[in-house]
């Protein structure tokens, strides 16, 4: 399908994309760059990528460029790339904010084409040691093409998203944006806060916090273990959609608040029932 | 240890009870009451319980008995299973509020040995098909007995409870709703809250939502699918707790919108790296 797959960042994701597309057959060849050695020897010996060198003049022949790094890290990224990208060649990434990837490619990418991606898909360990090439599927994969990209290419990036087991949409960025603002970015952020709110209490009450968080504060703790620059960019950079979401909730949060107070039951578990049948919707989604 | 355990109430946490119970060899005959008939025919045909009659008569010469329905029935429960109690018997219960529990035993069990129990485990699925006699290995039970409690009594539900894996903490019913109000009640609260909040959004957002949910709201929806009447009686039993720790996280919540707002990247690193740690702390307290 593609010749040749680089892979710029080989963390956990950009080597589950690696794994993935070996186990697919979906790239000949394999390589990343990234300048943390340890991580690209352990890719190399895993087999993940073919060459440990992490050399910018092993992408002149790649026809598939994949960006897994920090999103505020694209515009240097994109800077020492672009002259060594072969003409024709695709560049796409992986990144949870698609409004400053495409932002960034118009600036520093304006000849090459550029397509953005974001496999929703994830886990919260971060290095290529915790990588894995089966979490793609069944999940779906979202590409925001610019209005001018050539079809054939958004076409042939779809195939690769396909070929490793996901589902692919494509929409605008700033649409995506706003989704993944709800779906993602604000759970995440709401669950760091929570750990926050937890960790600030009095200093006896905190060793019992972890003691007993199985009744729901430990699945906070583990979106919480993810990587905090990755998280910390995706909050810059998708701020005013955050803000907005973060609006809509903190009314909600008041209204439950309205309610305890009242010890109105008929209510809160009318509220409870509601939120029910959204579980019982993404199970029958195949996404739970 | 105990020669007949009886079980007032067949779901998935006093189905788990039971088979944990059985499988620990902790009580010689295992009862259950529960009204509903189809669960009590279940957990008979697959041996959590010696007898699928609902019949307060059995009660007669159970020396362990455990509430195990939501926390506002308790009143309804004992009142009717009082004057089929031993004189002896321990009565004790699996509910998430212990201040609620401990009053009610007051008033209807006056004559009664109540102990209050509460094991941090679970899951969010509910009936008696769903149970799992593992749920509370290397778990925390807290015991919440009263100050007149006899020791020896204590001392008894407490190795019941080590039987089947679980760690044991005794502390007062106050101090026990207070710590679970942050470490399982608001957690639970708020993931109700934003499941709520994304099936407000438009109609066109709403597929997209479940679509999309791999990247942290199917977590939310996962605790939101637990039983809405249980969770109703927990929040309005603990209602002042979790109101004081909402309040807390409220004020939380503002602060990190104004970090996005001003676009604060250190600030925001610095508050990921926080609540990594905790994370941490979990895992190394075998919690996670």
């Amino acid at each position: 399908m593609f010749r040749k797959l680089a892979i710029i960042g080989i963390g956990m994701i950009g080597g589950s994309v690696a794994q993935a597309a070996r186990a697919a057959g979906a790239a000949q060849s394999i390589i990343a760059l990234d300048q943390n050695a340890e991580n690209m020897r352990y890719a190399h010996e895993t087999g993940m990528i073919d060459n440990a060198q992490n050399n910018s003049e092993l992408l002149k022949d790649a026809d598939l460029v994949v960006l897994a790094v920090p999103v505020r890290s694209y515009g240097a990224v994109m800077q020492s790339i672009t002259p060594y990208l072969m003409p024709g060649a695709i560049v796409s990434d992986v990144g949870s904010t698609k409004r400053s990837a495409m932002r960034d490619a118009a600036q520093f990418l304006p000849q090459r084409l550029f397509i953005g991606g974001h496999p929703i898909a994830g886990r919260e360990k971060h290095g290529p040691q915790h990588s894995d090439g089966t979490i793609f599927k069944d999940r779906w994969c979202v590409l925001t093409p610019a209005d001018h990209a050539p079809p054939e290419a958004v076409q042939k990036l779809s195939s690769f998203w396909q070929a490793i087991g996901s589902n692919v949409e494509i929409m605008t960025a700033h649409h995506h944006d706003r989704v993944l603002a709800i779906t993602s970015h604000l759970p995440q952020l709401i669950a760091r806060t929570i750990v926050g709110t937890a960790a600030a209490l009095e200093h006896e009450l905190q060793d019992e916090v972890i003691k007993f968080s199985a009744g729901g504060f430990r699945d906070f703790t583990r979106m919480a273990a993810a990587d905090p620059v990755m998280w910390r960019d995706i909050f810059l950079e998708n701020g005013d959609a955050v803000l907005e979401m973060l609006q809509r909730l903190t009314e909600d949060i008041s209204a439950m608040q309205k309610l305890i107070r009242a010890g109105d039951g008929a209510a809160l578990e009318t509220t409870f029932e509601r939120a029910r049948e959204i579980r019982q919707r993404v199970i029958d989604a195949r996404q739970a």
